[in-house]
């Protein structure tokens, strides 16, 4: 198909289609003439990849070319991936390097998760308790305890989905998404609940 | 204290303070002359404030604005200052209006969180709905149950700490402030658990 026709059953616009074509998120069609390329259904397929990420996800481009290009190379083995996807999902890294990092250490030892030290989300889970703790919140383990179950019941349920090896090409993408996608559901149930339950006891 | 030591005190640059007083989220300093205000240990406070919503949350400016505007008006309720914060978390909204819509509200019966029909938070958990399957994953209750459990686990924790009532003016920052942190940590402590289990089965 044209790149009129492909922007038509993607439904990504055709400047949006031609910048991931430019930043080679989207790989080029096949060359018809100086001016005309030819796309297949795996374009669609990648758009609607690439929307879910962006729309969804609301990652930057740089993230999603880090996720996508681990998902494209299948000599990348699955935990490999999984740790890409989740060092571009954790942001950009803190405007303090360490602040709360050593927080961030005692409360990984206590629930026993275990981190290499040079793990991005050490620090982008430091920052977060250094902001709880600047504004007088608690962040010691048994304080935590309730966030740290709901995001290892959270986490179990999205791993137990996701195969340990075998054949990736078909899978690394669908791998990647899930991680995104199940991130955002987490994130839009939270604020349903806190919704629902505020309004529950205010009645 | 003058501008130049307000930054210093805060962490925040001056060309940042000075957007922050244009858009109004820094209330003006006391005018001393024509070119110089003074600043109050208030003034940094609520720096603290703004940083953590924009640094750590990673909340465009117009959501702070809007969570702001709720906790500084002492007439707001509680309730309502949750509403809005909650409102100006789930994002922007959606491209594609209705898109997962009706799933959304199916599932929101069946787990028995009652949210108002013009509620934006029913919009952008239909669109990580749609999302989910497009992708081909499944978005009925069964299996979304420990996305849900977990959602309301946190959630349940979080407005334990919310007082019903009372007075607000001083509880109005870190009220909206806390929704927006405990966001944050449970999305860092998701990829935490996400990463450990996955080191830990490919071991």
């Amino acid at each position: 198909m044209r790149l009129s026709e492909l922007a038509k059953v993607s439904g990504v616009s055709i400047p949006s289609i031609k910048f991931y074509l430019r930043t080679g998120l989207l790989p080029a069609g096949q060359t018809l003439s100086k001016t005309q390329a030819d796309y297949a259904p795996a374009h669609v397929e990648r758009l609607r990849l690439i929307r879910a990420l962006r729309e969804v996800g609301q990652l930057p481009i740089a993230a999603i070319q880090a996720i996508l290009r681990a998902a494209d190379d299948e000599t990348v083995p699955v935990a490999e991936l999984l740790a890409t996807t989740h060092a571009a999902m954790a942001g950009p890294p803190p405007l303090e390097p360490g602040a709360g990092r050593a927080a961030a250490q005692a409360l990984l030892v206590e629930v026993g998760w275990s981190l290499p030290a040079e793990s991005p989300l050490i620090d982008s889970l430091g920052v977060v308790l250094q902001a709880l703790h600047d504004q007088g919140r608690p962040i010691d383990a048994p304080h935590l305890a309730p966030w740290v179950r709901a995001a290892q019941d959270a986490a179990a349920a999205e791993l137990a989905a996701v195969p340990r090896s075998g054949p990736r090409s078909a899978t690394g993408g669908e791998i990647a998404v899930g991680a995104v996608l199940y991130g955002q559901l987490l994130t839009q149930l939270r604020l349903a609940a806190r919704q629902a339950l505020a309004a529950n006891r205010s009645s």
